[in-house]
């Protein structure tokens, strides 16, 4: 049990020492702490801290942190976002048809890796309904066609609601969200992109790479917004291949880089160690 | 002591069986052979093969090899290049300021690890003048502005042709080569880009990086060819970074990166085993 | 369509041309051959060969190779097999609780990655029933104690004669095989071990890890030998960890390793590209 | 200019708040503060802090800061070091006839990499006094044999005291230390060991990985203790070998890392990075 502050704010003198002591002040034994200053658009200093602390012998009742923690925060300007590592954030995965980063997704959430309530997989083909039902998760299937795209769009954002979701996992799903649905999850889909971006942003990253004739594949795990692939980026990483590979076998390879760049990224946000500096992740280890 | 043929032809039956019984029956002791079946841009098949046998017992001059060689070069319609592991290819080094990848192959070579026989270095800044003189080998300072720029190519090309260079290797030479320069050294000049090419072309690629906020910097070692970090990359490599970063510190991490990753590609030349198949190479093992 | 000839036999002048000639001459058009000469235990040269050829063309029929290809293999003293792609290697998997290799396996079988016709999962634990129901695939329960061992494997190789097995997959299977199991088995069993070999042999790998303070963690596929954690390594390979990661945190991490060096290992051996010298194995690419 | 607190003492409740408000009152803007909770070999729990501060306008004393620091160090109990980042570690560099870990230190030590001030260069052999003389450094060469091994011993460390060193780099020094000479530099010795540990301990280590078939080939930079290559490991990596890879090419590939993994550590010890927990160390970040 315990509890992870996640705080933003203008950099100044004395920031560590008045969170710290404030915390101990009321019983909190910290676990973890780790900060970091960042250098904003406008060439500020902005200040980043995550604290975790053992909220055992807490005084202060958790719906009410927040508030008692005013004259510190408002002290130093900050943003805060209070969470609980007992308390498991609703998500829900969408995929289409290939099944490697949904079933990976599946055995983690399911051996107790990944600190999820996994609520609902959403997809727009029937194929995962079998292994959904198997695992006692609803499976809800969306069909979508270029002239139902709006309204699929709204189902989906219906059934997120309606499962009380706070994650939303694009499992290779296929579709390109609209503007519309972003603004209404902001900095709430993980998605991943099939290379090292920026290099092959768009369509069919494996044959431009092909094409390209380089010597690596990468996979990029981001949160989506509205500039397709822009988004900050949370995991990345890349895989050797060789002149041996067709696009084929770059797909098949690639797709071992995709369910663990994507697994991490994940385990990253459920575990409340990504804060966003602009377009960029502080992912605290 | 061993030859090393390096052949490409359209595909057909029967290249193999051909070129390594015409090296058996002239007493050759096949080493190592590996081939390659690449699609053209056409879409037609092409064929590359490395073939290295020992030459002790061959009995076929050196010099009369690739006439000797025409009846089965000429029936598969064969692109044929020979060489020698006991012949060092002839290698110049260019530089600017940064030592980095010039200490390292001045490192290497000393150390017997390249094949190569090193030549002369060429530098725009007079800085290494004192390693080489410790080391034997002539340096060439041939200080370049705006101005002087096709007059100092001029005399970059005069020197290596003086020396009676073959191989070329850009360590960190932080000029742009002319057309006209690439085009008197076809594949014959070897360069290191310090990104995971085609993410990041062109000036300050860590510093695009760190706006990007990527999670891996990579580099890239490529030939020359006149379209700038468009040529057919031999090596790649990435490394981890993450947000405590600047780009100052990935200038320093990136360092590493770019040494091995153009020690490798130099390497993977200097023992005859990248073949060039239009803007992609073949980099046998 | 295409067949794969596995050779070895002492290194000799013009094994390659006899092979490929012979190949050629009776129709087949080689895709892939490479060779490797390896010193063996008395220092004698041992040359091994792995050559692919489409067989569409091939004027001797399957069953009739071994025996036509008489004259070369007994020219060279050969130890031949034979192989074809569209013959999918009749498989099975052996698991104990935990699911994570397993449930990988089935995904990338299901996926049509894997070149084999999974015929049986076996375990000593009834966890998985279920997930082997839904894909459809007979699951044999055989749960064993101390005193039932003897009559446990056996049960096991009854299953997997009945099911026509040439290789076994251990899957995380937690318990240790006699030596007689392994005896009736000979390279037809492959293991994963959760550390890099020969670092942490035996039990609790990655307690002797984080005790020894390591800061990369690993895993080995291996043949599975008499000599427990000694058998010819397949495929290896290693995370990153640090000082922050506890026993729990290093098991859970190395997971991940573990799934994707065993997948690479009995994808490496379904297509026929591993070839075992002694102690040691050749893995062609 | 900033001040560095290397902290470590049974973990409490308050410790964080404490040093980092003592720290803030005195007018250190705190830039960096990692920690961490180890467990004991008694199982009791451990607190590890690193504190990095912008001392500008620190109101104690450089010479005062311990003694002021004592009510909070007396009150948990601490062990406290204390380092200047503008302040050089005077540093000795000791190799035989292998020049790679050497080349590669000089390199990044004069291209302002490394915040040492390099004073001498130790050799049982004269190999280098030409490259060292070039850079400015004196080279004591202090050959070794069996029967004079004390008394070189001795020589060594006059050395070493008499340019004040505080950290000595074995860059592939191939003598085995006296446990006398350990004892008088605890803490104080890094060196690389060719394998990684505690896989292929002892002599050849690339022999033994050769004999075993090994798929990857490390090294590890760790404190030198009296047990050979058991000390606290700093840093370790490693590298994809093959079949192909006789004992000539690990050696030579394996230098690539050897090189790499030392300056690592170095570096890490040199930013006062590393915490020594029993035998393990803490490096943060």
């Amino acid at each position: 049990m315990s509890a992870v502050f996640l705080l933003s704010c203008p950099d100044s003198q004395g920031i560590v020492s008045a969170t710290t002591t404030w915390i101990a002040e009321h019983g909190g034994n910290i676990i973890h702490a780790e900060q970091h200053v960042d250098t904003g658009a406008d060439g500020e200093l902005i200040f980043f801290q995550r604290i975790e602390f053992d909220d055992a012998g807490f005084d202060v009742d958790r719906d009410a942190i927040v508030e008692a923690f005013t004259p510190v925060s408002d002290a130093f300007d900050m943003q805060v976002a209070i969470r609980f590592t007992d308390v498991a954030t609703p998500m829900a995965i969408m995929a289409s048809r290939q099944p490697h980063c949904l079933y990976d997704l599946l055995t983690r959430w399911r051996s107790g890796e990944l600190n999820a309530d996994l609520r609902v997989v959403v997809s727009n083909h029937p194929d995962h309904a079998g292994i959904c039902e198997h695992m006692g998760i609803p499976y809800v299937h969306l069909p979508v066609t270029k002239e139902t795209k709006p309204e699929q769009e709204q189902a989906v954002l219906a059934t997120l609601a309606e499962h009380g979701v706070d994650l939303v996992v694009m499992a290779r799903y296929m579709q390109i969200l609209s503007n519309d649905f972003i603004a209404a999850r902001p900095l709430q889909v993980i998605n991943i992109h099939h290379s090292f971006l920026p290099a092959f942003i768009g369509a069919n990253p494996y044959r431009q790479a092909h094409d390209r004739g380089v010597k690596l594949i990468g996979a990029t795990a981001h949160y989506a917004t509205a500039d397709l692939d822009e988004g900050p980026i949370i995991e990345q990483d890349t895989f050797r291949v060789s002149h041996r590979d067709n696009v084929a076998q770059l797909t098949m390879k690639g797709r071992d880089l995709e369910t663990v760049v994507l697994a991490r990224a994940v385990k990253a946000h459920l575990e409340h160690r990504v804060l966003v500096a602009g377009n960029k992740t502080i992912v605290f280890s």
